[in-house]
């Protein structure tokens, strides 16, 4: 009999919610979730069994997955592992690890405490986002397994394979690096392209009428919560910045070479980006 | 008994070949590529009925297409304008319009000639990249119409909405500046991703294991051709320099808050950004 309890009945929480239920691994899925439209929708929308409080879904659970914005997920984090009893386990699915590894470094139930993170998602957030099969065949990442029980990343493991995802093992340093360069930073080029067009091409059908042309998939990201992203964006600042020096730097050589006509080197610059299909089929 | 000869048989040529053909449209398709290789996978993938020459195809044609990168377009054209026979059409296909125009302002024949733009289109490029019903559902640009002879327009304007188009009119230099915000700058925000994340993430199982976090699409038109994009980017120039540096500049204050820490600002811009979801569902 396993009983799991998510906190935040969203996008993330929300799908898990149903994919374990409905396949098996949880026998009953308790939510929390402090946004009572949120609460109200989830029990609608079948996403759990049962909405409670914090205080009794943590101490119902198996096994409690923390599916709340960031910084969130920092607030509450060191209380949950307080209260811990021995067998359960705790993890997160932050968009960043370190700063949530940081929270709990040293403390007793640490090892109760998987650090994670499902690489799925969609540009809508909140329960009527939640989908059945969002996961499947996506990477979830498991950071800093040596910090964690083995029995607690073995549960983890197992719920994620039985989500349909493939399970890598990073540290969280290496870990936010690469999410700053491979998600983060798309985020925000989707961003700042909405707030470019939002400000020079006043024209909403003309937007709408030209949008084919490209515009609609690299702007489909701008779409995203700020409640779940802004704590992102700040949390992994560090690596951020250096991501977006470079986008800026690519960016001005398009322009240099745009301003200068120089044929060639537009050229160049265009085979050299087209590289990406050899890795992304 | 309508003879079409398309004029570089690639993605957007060899696409509405297709249609146009099977449709009714064109009783006859010719197809002209200076590409050895192009002109037989056109042949073998029965995209055209026959490929001739480029004066035999201009010849026999009652209506000629124009479907190659612009600096070819801009080649070509005077040329095919001076051997036009009373009643024949040419239209061409290019992404940006003045620069074209500018090649046959006040040449004898322009009247039947109609500047146009299908706003349809994918990442890939060649013949192998035709497929039917690319065009249905999106929007086609006729420009400077009153350049062009009444007929001349008609017999465009029902060639795309055979194709599935629906038919809007602007003036090349409007066209070219909402071109510049609404589809050229997404290809250059996508290849400056790429370039970023090809030069500082060099573990490719980590780019594709991390990529469904929303880099996929934002980057998806990285793969396209600099054949086409170089004229482009070239020879909307102007336009193009002012969507970037509004661009560069909200990637700057993007740059800005993340350092400062500014959360506020962060959630502000990002909601700001999330306006673009009430002009694209």
């Amino acid at each position: 009999m396993m009983t799991v309890t998510v906190i935040g009945t969203g996008l993330i929480g929300g799908s898990m919610a149903l994919d374990l239920k409905e396949r098996g691994f949880a026998d009953v899925v308790l939510g929390v979730d402090n946004n009572m439209l949120h609460a109200d929708m989830a029990i609608q929308l079948n996403l759990v069994d049962e909405m409670v409080t914090l205080e009794e879904g943590a101490a119902r659970a198996d096994l409690i997955i923390i599916a709340t914005p960031i910084n969130v997920t920092r607030q509450l984090l060191p209380g949950i592992l307080d209260d811990l009893k021995p067998g359960q386990v705790v993890s997160d699915m932050g968009s960043t690890k370190s700063s949530v590894a940081e929270v709990v470094n040293g403390h007793a139930n640490r090892p109760q405490f998987v650090l994670s993170h499902p690489m799925a998602g969609t540009e809508y957030s909140g329960p009527t986002a939640a989908k059945k099969e969002l996961f499947d065949g996506k990477a979830a990442i498991i950071c800093d397994a040596d910090d964690s029980d083995v029995f607690a990343v073995d549960l983890i493991r197992r719920m994620y394979e039985t989500l349909g995802m493939h399970v890598m093992y990073m540290n969280a340093n290496n870990h936010d690096h690469s999410a700053a360069y491979v998600s983060h930073i798309s985020h925000i080029t989707s961003f700042a392209l909405a707030l470019t067009v939002l400000e020079k091409e006043r024209d909403e059908k003309t937007i709408v009428n030209l949008a084919s042309g490209g515009f609609d998939s690299t702007v489909r990201l701008a779409k995203s919560s700020p409640d779940m992203w802004t704590p992102i964006f700040d949390e992994n600042s560090v690596n951020l910045l250096e991501v977006i020096d470079t986008y800026i730097e690519k960016m001005q050589a398009f322009r240099q070479c745009i301003a200068d006509s120089n044929l060639a080197e537009i050229y160049s610059l265009i085979r050299e980006a087209n590289k990406i299909q050899k890795i992304l089929k």
